[in-house]
């Protein structure tokens, strides 16, 4: 069988332009941060697998709970019936979030969750017999590919296609760095003019978008502006969530908290699509009702899915100990002393970091795009020499497996370096 | 631990008025057609916990193929990237799906499936540079609960909070038996105003929207229409899909052949979240572009998950075997016997088969609908009874895993018929 012949053959890949593409990669194993291929090259997966795998490729425990579920309970319809490994899931997931939350909606992948989250703002709205039409997001976020989620993200070149299929959302810029103060103030006056039953944000860090970095206190004053309107605030922490942020999620670095909250990426260690959809007791409250109207009618096959469940309980595990708590300031620190480094770099710009994500601009006098060509040849480099990094465009980010060992992010180090030197 | 306590503490279940639920069923294991719970009560999962399995629960080969993945590969991001699991997977269902379909677009459930399909069709005309506005789908059928799958799908009570947030949809009835005449001259109507993109459907059950049957002859003409008027044509087979129908695909029942086919549910012999949406070399063609306007950017984290593939090929070489095409025999031979003893009751009306399922309604007086009391009565008898039947409204159906053994199915007939005689 030539492997990659059948791929072309039969394969058609996410977010690829199939006449520019390279040949795909066939990996046969994954081991801690390593992925190898068939002929037992290895390559440390510098950015965990698009950002979802926090304890290592088949780690051992959570590949055990897996093993053990498959044998017990694969799945079971879950409305009128319930099983164990969700309801601990739940129940682990409130005490690991913390407060204000308080009921855990289950579905699959990120886009479902934010979509199951704006459908929960919408109608807490629509329950309480004052239904309103309008939605705020950030013109540079990215929730998802689904309709709902493609109608909040950034409305360029990925989504234009589909603008006359996507409702209307009010946005405003991502208030980074220097924007605070125009973004605040276009946000309140959308805020005043009534009617906006949602506000859908990633918290601190906007991850397609290009890695955008902004305050927890901008954010705080939005969120207030939020609620003082009646506005249901919506975290969406699919990337940020699990650590990725320096803290368990991004919104513990805000006073005010939002009602729901997005889970998904590194909830099952990076083992299986799940997701998860927190929300407050008043948003729950709003649904309890005589009337069948006011049933939040969502579900998909695999809702709650045991095995997922089991993946995401020993995951929790492992991102809730020491051990792991002390990985994020690791990576943290060694990512502080990298950007000295990189400061020295004249085409290197805009460096930033939050917990265990750094990320900068490579200003190489092409357009700063998604589509910039620097992107291809810097990730053909780094895979040459053993590391995976995938810009996004012209901006290079570094989101390493926790489990990372000093010696494998030296090494990203030390590669994303010559590539840089080489290439920008 | 109090299970159920913690279940009312910290779940929020799927399409469950919460005021009015009934205390979910703590399930513990599964094995074959059967579900237990804590105290070893086995109860026939006579739904296939909503329409998935096929093969039984737990069944061992797709255990076994998954513990041997999950050690291998759990899971590789799939831009850039490939495995064996979905390079195998991929060329396994082209085999068994057959013509037209060339090429594999993974995704993680029903609902993403459809929007992909729906994505890849306005997108064929957009990359043509003929854009395309309008999509037609039955104002019965049921896509998913994605906001494009919603705007796809009935508009009652399900989605009624969201009707300012989906596209508009020129939606003509389900052409089942009586109405294709009048269902073929709207459906023309639309096509001929043009600016049609795609015609989205289930071919020939309509699940969700109550089990609604239609002849294969009527599609036929809808396709013929529709393809005449460059409309492209979008099979929803989620539930169809792997046998249901009594075929391995509802559209092998068709002369004319959609140009994209949206599988999910047995894909993976119920054990994970997993979809696929196949399409033709000319959808996929108008893809290929030096402009990458033209690149499907649709993706979720988990797009073609190791787990979920290896999990899929073991159920598909179950399915393909003498073993299942007999149980599909056998399981029709089962109804038609059941339906005549349907016929002695006098409240039962429109008894209907297509393959492995068996749908009626009874006419109890109450409004014919999903909110019917007869729902929850019913159900409370069959599961008192050992049996898991989960009626769509005052609609029963009968859709068991294809492994049920001939006595397992004698005794979903006789407490559904015990169930019937005594509250219908």
């Amino acid at each position: 069988m030539n492997w990659i012949e059948d791929d072309k053959n039969y394969v058609w890949h996410p977010f690829t332009q199939i006449s520019k593409a390279p040949t795909p990669k066939l990996i046969t194993k994954g081991k801690g941060t390593l992925l190898f291929d068939e002929e037992g090259n290895s390559y440390i997966d510098a950015i965990s697998s698009w950002w979802v795998n926090p304890h290592g490729h088949s780690n051992p425990n959570i590949a055990e709970a897996i093993k053990k579920q498959v044998d017990e309970l694969e799945h079971v319809i879950f409305a009128d019936f319930t099983h164990k490994p969700a309801i601990k899931l739940a129940k682990s997931i409130i005490e690991f979030v913390g407060a204000p939350f308080e009921k855990v909606f289950f579905s699959d992948n990120g886009s479902t969750a934010v979509e199951v989250g704006l459908k929960m703002a919408i109608q807490f709205h629509y329950n309480l017999g004052k239904p309103r039409k309008k939605i705020i997001s950030f013109k540079e976020g990215y929730h998802g590919d689904t309709f709902g989620a493609m109608a909040m993200g950034d409305k360029g070149t990925f989504f234009e296609p589909f603008e006359n299929f996507v409702f209307e959302v009010e946005q405003v810029h991502a208030p980074i760095p220097g924007k605070e103060e125009e973004v605040v103030k276009a946000f309140e006056k959308i805020a005043q003019q009534g009617n906006v039953a949602a506000f859908v944000f990633e918290p601190l860090l906007l991850g397609s978008g290009g890695m955008l970095m902004y305050t927890p206190e901008v954010l705080d004053k939005l969120l207030s502006i939020a609620k003082e309107h009646g506005i249901i605030c919506v975290a969406d922490e699919v990337m940020t969530g699990f650590g990725r942020t320096g803290k368990p999620f991004a919104i513990n670095y805000l006073e005010n908290k939002p009602d729901i909250i997005c889970l998904s990426k590194c909830l099952t260690g990076g083992f299986l699509p799940l997701s998860l959809t927190l929300a407050t007791n008043k948003i729950y409250q709003s649904f309890v009702s005589a009337d069948h109207k006011h049933t939040l009618y969502h579900g998909h096959s695999f809702t709650a899915n045991p095995l997922g469940c089991a993946a995401a309980l020993a995951s929790l595990e492992l991102t809730n100990s020491q051990a792991t708590f002390t990985a994020w300031e690791q990576i943290n620190q060694g990512h502080q002393k990298f950007a000295l480094k990189l400061k020295a770099l004249p085409a290197i710009e805009n460096i930033r970091i939050i917990g265990t994500i750094i990320a900068f601009e490579v200003n190489n006098n092409e357009a700063a795009s998604y589509f910039n060509s620097f992107k291809v040849d810097f990730k053909n480099y780094c895979f040459e020499n053993g590391v995976l990094l995938r810009p996004l465009g012209n901006t290079v980010y570094i989101l390493p497996p926790f489990c990372i060992t000093p010696d494998e992010l030296q090494k990203v180090y030390t590669v994303c370096l010559a590539a840089l030197e080489k290439l920008a």
